[in-house]
């Protein structure tokens, strides 16, 4: 898929990872809650992509909690605390350019009795820091912000986010299924409480994430999937080992360089007339392209049939703006002349 | 693994499943949710897999919702329907002997006011049908029973529950984790108006499953992970399409004659003295055995150092009695000198 250009929808499955995920699925294939020594092996492996995921955020290993991915995280870390709170309720503030998955969990929070704040952004693409101290109320039980934007590439100040949230005894989670291993982050300096975040951004296997939880044994989180105590009892369901290791391949493997790829698209789209939207703080590989013109539009597709969406995979089913584009200020007509255009993702210096 | 003998708590993947996989791994990974042709690509192979697991069950593509396993399956059934009747609560009939993840979200689910009524089953593990109309009652709003009990291999009369269940216009759910593909399943001739399964007991991969949900969409199940509307709205989170095509492919492939290490375990076995649990009516592939003795244990062990489990693998780790040899009146001494041995799943003519 050489005219890929949809990296923040998802990526490869990298060689790496690959070949760290085959031993687990064809030599020991055990229960990794089985006593035998087989079974000892895989929570030895387990164990071992836990540290490895916990050491790229700063958290100890035990504040791993292993997913589906992204989307499970996001539900399990609001619901997860909503329902600490279901007797009395609360309130949480949210940006209203989250992805879908904690926006539904949102308004179904709601409909349960919560409240929920949906900051809007400025027009760059920002939740603004000044915003989340104005919507605090004392019932709120949890900010969740997102780290980066997946339609816009915008980096939010997530550490301000997180400050604000401790000085006023807030829990603080993010959304970083777009960010980890991209940008550094040290969930002890950015006052972060829950992270989620996802395999198949970053080169590693579909069908795996994990949440990050602050003294996870201790946070009183309730599970969104009751078992047999596997995760610390946080998650249940049998523990996919070759997903697992799979996930802290794909960390260990993260590449640091820029791609050819992202030089050949720098050369390309200087050609055609565009304002890139997300404001001057974004990710060098996600892309938010209104073109001049419906005829440059034409031009640039054309002359480039790359796999690209408009909004993100999850909007592109319906031809309706996506919910991030209005919320930045574009109408209609704006909304269908843009296009997010993703690079392999790197990591990024500085941020 | 030769010495293997642990295939209830997971079976290895396939050398079909694999290669059926492969495709999707490496030369399209796109998001399923993509409008771009890659993408749509996905989305046409996921529809081919959820097609290959409708009929095996005698269900429509529609009704088979992708998890990320049984254990998620199962917390979508029950929480799914019980949060349809959050305001007014009710009661769910169930049994003392289901997996971990059905009682613990049980638990859960009394701890936010329904009633939960466990089903004791008979000495040999079978739960009674007339137990179940015994139990209803004019609220009970789900009754979820297993199909094939994990550490007995018991199987259970779902038909009669199915049809219990149907006369009295109650929702049946049954967890199949250990019968699918085993175990001949028809949705409509057993009343079962939900279905979990498992891909790791199948010779499929970790970390997938389905539910199926009788007509899913007007089925009102409250979702467990909200998301971006995929799985019908039902079930958020990117289609892991390596997972769901390989679970179709272990679905495809699954074996239709006894192993080897059926026969070899059967000449073995004969040579100690033990008593077999779970009744006449049981899966030729688990064994719950209890030895006449601890020095017949010990030779057994001795003899076979076989990779087996003492009760189920969740309990694995535990040294109490597992809840099922409780249940059918194992007292510690019989139960420390209980194992189950599983052997490599295949069909099941008959049941
Ligand atoms: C910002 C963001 N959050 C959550 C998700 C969902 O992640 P997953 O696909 O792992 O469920 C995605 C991508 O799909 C995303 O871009
Ligand atoms: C009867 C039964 N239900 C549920 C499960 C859980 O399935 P999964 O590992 O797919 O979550 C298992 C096995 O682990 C099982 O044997």
């Amino acid at each position: 898929m050489t005219n890929y250009f949809d990296y923040a929808a998802s990526t490869p499955i990298s060689s790496f990872v690959l070949d760290a995920m085959k031993p687990w699925e064809v030599n020991n294939f055990a229960n990794a809650s089985a006593a035998h020594q087989a079974g000892r092996a895989c929570a030895q492996a387990i164990q071992n992509a836990r540290e490895c995921i916990a050491d790229k955020v700063g958290a100890l290993p035990s504040e791993i909690i292993f997913t589906s991915g992204a989307s499970e995280a996001n539900n399990l870390a609001l619901k997860g605390v909503a329902f600490k709170h279901l007797e009395k309720k609360g309130h949480i503030i949210t940006s209203s350019i989250e992805h879908k998955c904690i926006l539904n969990t949102c308004a179904f929070l709601e409909s349960l009795g919560f409240e929920v704040t949906y900051l809007s952004p400025s027009p760059s693409g920002q939740v603004e820091p000044a915003d989340v101290v104005a919507a605090l109320r004392c019932d709120t039980i949890l900010i969740s912000i997102h780290h980066v934007n997946n339609e816009l590439g915008t980096i939010q100040p997530i550490g301000e986010f997180g400050a604000i949230a401790f000085d006023n005894d807030v829990l603080f989670h993010t959304d970083a299924a777009q960010s980890f291993c991209k940008c550094d982050i040290d969930v002890d300096d950015m006052d972060i409480d829950m992270l989620s975040l996802s395999g198949h951004k970053i080169y590693g296997p579909k069908g795996i994430g994990a949440l990050y939880v602050r003294d996870a044994r201790d946070s009183g989180l309730v599970p969104l999937i009751h078992g047999g105590g596997q995760e610390g009892g946080l998650r249940g369901g049998t523990s996919p080992t070759p997903l697992m290791v799979g996930l802290a391949a794909a960390v260990q493997h993260y590449p640091t360089t820029v791609s050819e790829q992202e030089r050949h698209f720098l050369d390309v789209i200087e050609n055609y007339k565009w304002v890139r939207n997300g404001g001057a703080h974004v990710v060098s590989t996600t892309w938010s392209l209104t073109f001049e013109s419906d005829d440059e539009v034409k031009r640039f597709t054309q002359e480039h049939p790359w796999l690209i969406s408009q909004g993100s995979a999850c909007n592109a089913l319906s031809n309706v703006a996506s919910h991030v584009l209005t919320a930045i200020g574009l109408d209609e007509a704006l909304a269908r002349r843009t296009y997010r255009i993703s690079l392999p993702p790197h990591h990024i210096n500085g941020d």
